[in-house]
Parts: structure tokens; C-alpha cells; sequence
């Protein structure tokens, strides 16, 4: 089959590789319907992250079961299922308290998982997935094309915006602040909406992104960045701040703007990769009593919550593609998001 | 009258000084009953922060109104008042957001005053309070002898240890370690079984204190700090470590400590004053969704709240006062406490 396969910076080549096997009895081979690049795949691409040997990448992808082991029990050959970033079991006791990406048995799509040796990554046409049971979710009924983008966001940037606004605090009559414009800061923003945040302040300088922050349910847009970022966050907001930050972004920069953002007594949540830091400055946060929570978002638990929702229009998270591509065509995927031509692709076996 | 000043590290003399005036119509003069010395006092006497010239000291008092101004109506002559340890006028947005020590008026004990110049710092004969009205609690009805000690808690350890906990999201049926063994470390005990935690898991060596902390509601002592004490919490803990984690003392070791000692998706509340840092290790929180949340305690806040339970003997924060001595004995109070030969010392004038 063909998969991605990250060579250096700048370098991704689709290229014949082996096809994936059952490899435990708890496994399935998912036929990918439709795969995305992540803006953590463009931490390797740009080199921010090393590349030491050719490896292949992605991780976000919702697909149809072609095969399961003996062991399977929740998902069915021709069951169209979601899966999310990474593998889980579901059942241990850190999957029990939420936090699926701590899972003690689970592992990484792309790499060598705990679980029956390697995993393929998404950005391809099949994949192994271990711990099927636990890892993906079934789809019910009928599934349109047109359903395919939404449903893809639930794999990572939907469940992953949900997470910020959750590990925020985020409720009702909230005034919220979300720092990135990029997919997940735009599913950051439903999210907030959904749990009844009524002043939704997107910081962003990209006119298509204000578009469909505003779409999303920004109230306010702030384009200036550092102190007067901050600024003008104050003035909308009593002087004070707001009561909850999404960082959706992973950055020293970013994190700071969240920090001096949040109004005394409020939470940042946050979920951008901190690419190699930041240190967060304990004592500006102590004398303002400003939590930091968040982390890799366990979105696994976040699915059965979110479907509804998507499916049924009430959340449209699935607009944060603007451009979809043949699998083929993943060099330009990166390109297109690195040059930020793009703010999210979409790719198609 | 009679007040500690701080003139060098170790060097605690009680003075001569000035008598409080009214100084705003909003101020009252209160003849202190009781003061005691806070392990944050201990860092100037120790040192570590440094003392340009010598400055009168303390923050935590409980008295007698002797006089109030033309604009004081909460508050009157002769009233029995706990004062937080710090100066608020309860009525401003962070005040109302539950973050008094934001307070827009606010200021401290010990310094000059955004209102109406110096404030006393309460190990002396008399304070001027600012803000009476939002600053001061009155505790009704006649105050027995018996009673200062755990009054006297209110003014910032029994409030400081219950922030630990909210912040930290303690509920029923977690799991809480307590790292620190001080007085505000002691009172997170009290706080973390009140708001319904089963397994209370206090990081102590001193054996006297271990005692109290049983008292108080500790399940479970560990003696070993570092990687030992990290995988005896683990072993209590099912192998992943506490829902909840309280930090106490303010250092890089004792937040290292606090931060490995956490679940997955768990919190750190934090109280303990970060001196001079630490910095928090982003990345290593954002891989197991371990949340910090805390900060310097709006305790005013919480006053009303926890006055019932101490009144009345539900919880005895008191005990925690295992000294005292007589306002003229000051520096023997700093020298018990920074020789540990006295958890938190009380003194009368």
C-alpha cells in the first residue's frame, strides 16, 4: 500500500510500504477513508524536531474496519470508525479517570506501540490498530460524504479545542480568550460556545481565520499581539482579564499572552505542544493566582460526547479544512499548511 | 507602643514606634490580642530575600476595635475581628471573583498602603487597619481565651491550607498528598478531610508533627523525599500517583515533588511562596495533564466559611501554635521557628 513517509525539513515523499497484518488478536485494519495533517506534523517538518532516519507520519483518521482478531468485540468489518490520535485501551485505571493518553497499555500511531510492534500512521491507505476495542470508535448508521471532515475533527482538533475549554473551566457566562487561530484554536472557540462562554475574544490577524472565528462564535477579535494584545484584552474585559485562556498554540510567546491574559483567579487551559518549553513563571502566576492546566488532550473520551453534536450541525468543526488533497499529494498538504495557505488539509486515499 | 522590626537576617527587635492614627474615615485602630510569625517572615529572617533597612514586620492578628472612622459601618468599637494578611476592600471585581488578594484597593501589612499611607504589621500593640469594612471579620458573641489560637489560624494558615485544597479541586473520595509539614501544610490536612478526602497521604519526618497530622486527618506518612518518596506515594496510589497534590512549602524540590507525586490528569494546588522560582516544567506537565492552580490565598474569602467548624471544635487548626511567648520574646519566636524547634509560635502583646 502507499503511506507518508517523512524523510528530513521539507522532505515528505507517499511511498510504497508494507501492508499492515493483524498482528494480535486485539487488533483491526482500518481502510483509511480520509487522514489530515496536524500542526505538530509540521514540528518535524520544519525541523524544529529531528528527523534522524525516515519514519512515517500522521496520526489523525477515520476509516472503515476491513478486518478484526479473534478478540473484538466492539467493532465490526464495515464499521466506520473514528480514531483518535493515539492507541488506548480504555479500561485501565488512568483511561478511567479521563486521561486516555496516559493510558497504561496504550501507545503512538507511526511508531513501535507497546502493543504488537509497529503501527502505521494514517497518512496512508491501511493501518494496524492495536487495542481496537478500546481505541476506535463505531460510527452508527449511514455515513455521507459530507460528513467525512467533521467526523475527521473528533480524531484530534475538535476533542483537542474541547480539552482546553475543559481543563479552562470553561461555563456558562464565562468570558473567554482563545490564543491561536489555527485548527485547534478554531475548535477551541466552538468549544467555549458549547459550554456557554458568552464573550468569546479570538486573538488572530488572519482575515479568513477571523471569518470563521467569527463563524464559530468569537465575539471579539484582537489582532495585536504582546502588550497591547493584552491590552485590549483588558479593555474588554473590566480591566481585569478574562475568566478563562485556551493556549492553542505551544509556544513561549503564546504562552505568555495566555498568562497575561487570564484575569486574577482564572485558568489557562492549554494544549499546544510546548515545542521544547516554555518554563512556566511560577511566581507571575502565584500573585495572580492563575492556574495552568491541560496537557495532550485525551479526545478518545471526548468522542461519544461531541458525535451528536457534529452530526447533527449543531457544531461545524469540520469547516477548519479549506483544502483537500489526494494522498498523493501530501508534500503540498505540508507546504500549503506550512506556508499557512492552508489552515488545515485534508487528504484522501 | 511596642512592634517588631526586622533590621537583618536573625536580627528581630521589638521597638519602640509610633501609635497608629485614623488615617482615612474607612480605617480602625485595632488593639492587637494575639499575632503570630509566618513561615514567609521566615525568609527575610533567614536571609533569603534581602532587608535594605530595617522595616517593621508580620501579617497575621486577631484584637479589639478601639477606634473606627466616620465611614466604618461592618465594624464596631470593641468588636472581636479576625484580620486576613492583607488589606482588602471586598467589594471590588477580583474581590468579587474570590481573589481578595487581587484586591484593585488592596495592600499589605507592614508597608505603605495604596490607602492612606502606612499600615502596621500586627506583631505589635495596635494596627491601623484601611478598608476596615472589607478588611475585618467580626467574630460575634464573646471570644473565650481558649478560642485565639484557632481564630488566629483564620488570619492566613487555615485559610492559605483550605486554598491549597479548592485550588487542587479536592472533592470526595480522592486521594491528597500534602507535601510540607509546616503550619499551612498541617492545615491543608484539616482541609483536604474536610472537603472529603479518603486517603490524606502526609510528606512529613519530623516526628511530632507526623503526630499532629494524624490528628488531623493524615491516612498515610511518607518519610522519603525525592524519587523514594515519589514511589511510596505510587505504591498507596495504585502505581499512578494522587488525584490531588498540595504544595506547601514554595521550593523547586518540594514542587518537583508535588508535580511527580500527581496522577494523570490530576492538579497541584499550591500555596507555598515560590521563592525566587522555581519554574514549572511545561513539558513534562503537559505529557501526563498534570495541572498547577493556586497562589497566594485570598483568605478574607474564607473566613466566614470556616469560622463555624472552628468555633464549635469540628476542625482545631489551632493546635498548630505549639509556642508561646510574649510580644518582647519576638526573636526567640523567629529563632524557635527557623531551628524547627517550634512549628508556628504565638505571641501576645
Amino acid at each position: 500500500m502507499r503511506a507518508t513517509v517523512i524523510h528530513a525539513p521539507h522532505d515528505i515523499r507517499v511511498e510504497e510500504v508494507r501492508d499492515p497484518t493483524l498482528s494480535t488478536g486485539a487488533d483491526a485494519i482500518v481502510r483509511v477513508v480520509a487522514a489530515c495533517v496536524c500542526g505538530s506534523d509540521l514540528w518535524p517538518y520544519r525541523g524544529v524536531t529531528a528527523t534522524h532516519e525516515p519514519h512515517r507520519i500522521g496520526h489523525e483518521f477515520v476509516g472503515v474496519v476491513d478486518a478484526i482478531g479473534p478478540d473484538v468485540h466492539q467493532v465490526a468489518v464495515g464499521d466506520f470508525v473514528i480514531a483518535p490520535f493515539y492507541v488506548c485501551d480504555n479500561t485501565c485505571a488512568n483511561c478511567r479517570n479521563g486521561v486516555s493518553t496516559s493510558c497504561l497499555k496504550g501507545g503512538w500511531w507511526g511508531g513501535d506501540d507497546k502493543v504488537g510492534g509497529f503501527a502505521d500512521g494514517g497518512q496512508g491507505e491501511r493501518v494496524r490498530v492495536p487495542l481496537a476495542d478500546g481505541t476506535l470508535v463505531v460510527v452508527p448508521g449511514p455515513v455521507s460524504d459530507d460528513e467525512i471532515p467533521g467526523l475527521l475533527t473528533l480524531s484530534d482538533v475538535m476533542g483537542t479545542g474541547h480539552h482546553a475549554a475543559l481543563s479552562a473551566g470553561v461555563g456558562v457566562g464565562d468570558s473567554v480568550v482563545v490564543v491561536g487561530d489555527g485548527a485547534v484554536g478554531l475548535c477551541a472557540i466552538i468549544a467555549a460556545k458549547r459550554l456557554g462562554a458568552t464573550m468569546i475574544i479570538a486573538m488572530s490577524r488572519h482575515p479568513q481565520r477571523q471569518a470563521l472565528a467569527r463563524e464559530f462564535g468569537a465575539t471579539h477579535i484582537v489582532e495585536e499581539r504582546g502588550d497591547a494584545g493584552i491590552a485590549s484584552v483588558r479593555e474588554l474585559t473590566g480591566g481585569i482579564g478574562a475568566d478563562r485562556v485556551l493556549e492553542c498554540v505551544g509556544t513561549k510567546e503564546s504562552m505568555d499572552q495566555a498568562l497575561r491574559s487570564t484575569r486574577p483567579g482564572g485558568m489557562v487551559g492549554y494544549v499546544g505542544v510546548p515545542n521544547g518549553g516554555p518554563e512556566l513563571p511560577i511566581r507571575q502566576m502565584f500573585n495572580r493566582n492563575v492556574g495552568v492546566n491541560g496537557g495532550v488532550a485525551p479526545v478518545r473520551g471526548y468522542i461519544e460526547e461531541l458525535l451528536p453534536d457534529v452530526r447533527s450541525g449543531a457544531i461545524k468543526p469540520g469547516l477548519v479544512f479549506d483544502l483537500v488533497l489526494p494522498l498523493g499529494e501530501a508534500a503540498e498538504a505540508y507546504a500549503a499548511m506550512d506556508e499557512r495557505r492552508a489552515t488545515k488539509v485534508l487528504l484522501r486515499p
